[in-house]
């Protein structure tokens, strides 16, 4: 297998003319088993690049770590038919997530029915400090244009997310892009953990709608501020609002819709809070 | 909670020129819990609309049961905070699907690592029959302009996918909305079956990307053909090569292209097999 995130394939492209053979540049997908002390808590279809930020910011997004510390050894490992990351978890933390994954699965039958399981799914969120944190309405505007610079994957293919961090009077730091919008966004969430990087100083850009699993890494990760390219879902305006989340979206250039917490987006200079 | 598949919310719309109140119809997006004797199998966030052909579509795409005859009641409840898909299956495929679930978990820490998950993940789907069904170019290039037809939530909202029926000489006769992709796709699917409708028959025709679960729910479901609006990834077509698929893309009234099976898709009448 190879760890390229694309591959170029030949196709027939038919059109009312006639047709003719194309050679096109598909995104790669492989299978990533995330492996945590030798059992797989998830196995995720994905872009095979920069699959050990996916795999922390996966982990920290879905509570299976709360912080790199608790990682005492991390390794990807390439196989035939995709790649597994394997975490080895510090004592305490390990035996932690074995009694999780215990209590969460419960005996075969045990009778977590319907009405448990919903409010499980809307478990409520922290709520963001009320950081000084500020961008300009120029900035916001801009965002998803600045992101475009970030795009290799989607420059071959024209079918690649992105998710990338702007931090105001910087642009866009440091950007991830995968075939899956919830992964690339995870991506994002595990580079700036490995380098870092305190998401609580910018905000992240993503190129897809945004769903409430957008809002929830979002908001776990500590981002004050969510700019996205497409519409928002209606319970996402409601749990942006619940957890003190600034959302923008719309956001193509021009300008953006503000959804939530608006205070974070402001008129000038971005030192004025 | 309403069952209606969108919510107008207010917003800001902000611009270069200033900023003024919106409202917009936004995509509402609810958890649905599917629930097989009394025992939740997934929490999956969809629009709430069609919710029991979604779950019935879903049960089909998951292997949860083969036919609908497995079926021996299925109810609907609309809670406070989502919708709870009842299933009460006969016997056997109750007691089955029990077995499933304790082989599929095993006990914690048992041992199912990376290798053998990946390979799970990828398990070999059948191959399709082949079958006299035929599509023209020109319907195969008309196939996504047609389902637009189909997509009232996206009208209002543009912020929804949607998968619809191709049928030789016909159009689209089903199609189905959702805010994911691969709910739209379940909802045709259970629509089908709850219509005693063969797949076999026609071609599903999809607004979104094909990634690898498009192609296994479209393979299992028994649909010989899969038209779609967007890039294919790699192993997408790789995985319609092998399971006999014909698997245009980039389809976009003009024309499109094809990457697997492409004798499906004929020069002129579709009675010309």
């Amino acid at each position: 297998m190879t760890n390229r995130a694309h591959k170029s394939l030949g196709g027939l492209s038919v059109q009312s003319g006639g047709q003719r053979a194309v050679t096109r540049a598909l995104p790669q997908e492989v299978p990533v088993a995330l492996v945590f002390d030798g059992t797989t808590q998830a196995v995720m279809m994905a872009s095979p690049s920069d699959i050990a930020d996916f795999a922390h910011g996966f982990a920290l997004s879905e509570g299976l770590i709360d912080s790199l510390e608790q990682v005492e050894d991390f390794e990807e490992i390439t196989h035939d038919r995709g790649i597994e990351a394997r975490f080895w978890l510090r004592g305490e933390s390990g035996a932690a997530l074995k009694d999780r994954r215990r209590a969460m699965l419960g005996p075969v039958g045990c009778g977590l029915c319907g009405i448990d399981s919903l409010d499980a799914a809307l478990r409520a969120l922290p709520r963001l400090p009320d950081d000084a944190m500020r961008l300009t309405r120029a900035e916001a505007a801009g965002a998803t244009d600045a992101l475009r610079d970030h795009q290799p994957l989607h420059d071959r293919t024209r079918a690649a997310h992105a998710a990338g961090f702007l931090v105001p009077g910087q642009g866009i730091t440091v950007a991830r892009e995968d075939v899956g919008r919830h992964n690339a966004l995870d991506k994002l969430i595990g580079a700036l953990a490995r380098e870092g990087i305190d998401p609580g100083t910018g905000a992240f850009v993503i190129t897809s709608r945004v769903s409430v699993d957008m809002v929830q890494k979002t908001v776990i990760a500590g981002a004050p501020v969510l700019i996205a390219v497409s519409a928002p879902t209606a319970l996402a305006v409601d749990m942006a609002e619940n957890a003190g989340l600034t959302l923008a979206a719309f956001a193509r250039g021009d300008g953006f819709d503000l959804y939530a917490h608006s205070h974070r987006i402001t008129d000038g200079d971005t030192d004025v809070a």
